[in-house]
């Protein structure tokens, strides 16, 4: 069963299109788990891991997937990263999904890299490695289909997906992402359209790809415009819930 | 001085506009160094730290820059983060500029993580460290202006720069950088006029901002235009030399 189908399985088996964010912030962990650590990187890393699995252990059975985002992790240096590695591997072990969020893009064989690191398999010689073993991993789409290609073949040789950039949720995304092109369409409308094509040869029974899409949910109309431009793309929705409040919730819809 | 003044008088004074690429791969390893280690992922990194020692101990006195890439560094899990951290100190002790290439861009909030990953400082309650400590990062622009303001602050506090993506040298970089839009200029045109307003408080005595662009030397005729467009930003330029065969030259034009 390809990755898309597996989740959307899970997602009705639990009834709940939900995401939770693991963007791990110092200041926002309670106080009775900071208290038992000290503050420096190893030691945060640490207070960091508990609570995450304590999330873990509270939600893995009402909530199918997990997102991690890269950021938070990669400022705690190495250690963060295997923070990361971890709590990526704790939460498949408890069957959760893991998207990670890390908006990797890059020529092709750099995404090819980024790819092997999170989706596929670093070999060394005749040995394969998982570096970070998720599930789906969000990418920009700036660089074109050679940079995306790479993931795409990953996908389809393990059995996982990703969610390309098409309108983001902050606020600036009009910057670029709105632009009207010289045939009326805007450049997310392009890029939606590019997504579609990408995703084309991995739709599964559900009737969409494990190429999939990131929508905001803070542009109602051009989502609802998407939703019926795209109709085998499956969506991360960010905005849902409470991401100004820096929460974490998202939705993954279809 | 400002980030990229100290990189230009550096240019001027070794008469070389050259940058080193960091593209770790095993398999390009010389075998005088492969055949002391083993090949888990821990040995690759040791084996790995040797030669980039090596090769920044060689070219440290000739060549003002290095430019590791990420992705390469992270395909080899948390040991491959710590290489790259330590790699990146190495050569800022011997007084190479670190143009860490990483491609990273995100909401606001999540752009001020990865900044502090890699430009500023991740804060712990009254404590500050420095995960990452490089000079420049190359930056997505696809979420516009909030997913820049976080690097750009951090350029302006602790004297660091961006390299900004505007016009890339792979293949399918004409799929959407170079789509016309209605006002007729393409979209890496609107990107490189972007690039030039956000970086024009930041610009030093040689005329250039620290918040400068990549810009592929695989397309000559745009690489031009954008030259004379964009007279105060700095140039990153992948594809001089010999990229194709991926020994990772490049250069930094201004």
């Amino acid at each position: 069963m390809i990755a898309i189908d597996k989740l959307i399985k899970k997602i009705k088996e639990m009834d709940n299109p939900t995401v939770i964010g693991l963007d791990l912030r110092y200041n926002m962990l309670p106080e009775c788990i900071k208290s038992k650590y000290g503050t420096d990187l190893k030691s945060v890393c640490d207070a960091a891991w508990e609570y995450n699995k304590k999330l873990i252990d509270s939600v893995y059975d009402i909530i199918p997937a997990v997102k991690p985002q890269a950021a938070f992790y990669e400022m705690l240096g190495p250690d963060g990263m295997e923070l990361l590695r971890k709590t990526c591997e704790y939460a498949s072990d408890k069957e959760m999904f893991v998207i990670l969020d890390a908006k990797r893009g890059d020529i092709g064989s750099t995404s090819a890299g980024y790819s092997s690191a999170y989706l596929g398999k670093t070999k060394i010689q005749d040995s394969e490695y998982s570096s970070y073993n998720v599930d789906f991993l969000t990418v920009n789409p700036y660089l074109g289909v050679d940079g995306i290609k790479p993931f795409v073949e990953d996908c389809e040789k393990y059995d996982k997906g990703i969610f390309i950039l098409v309108k983001t949720s902050n606020p600036s995304s009009s910057e670029l992402q709105d632009l009207k092109l010289e045939n009326g369409d805007t450049v997310y409308e392009k890029v939606g359209s590019l997504v579609s094509d990408w995703g084309k040869d991995l739709i599964g029974e559900y009737g969409y790809s494990s190429v999939a899409a990131v929508v905001g949910a803070t542009h109602p109309k051009q989502l609802k415009e998407l939703r019926e431009k795209m109709p085998h793309t499956f969506f991360l929705i960010p905005g849902y819930g409470a991401q100004r409040r820096k929460s974490g919730r998202y939705s993954i819809s279809f």
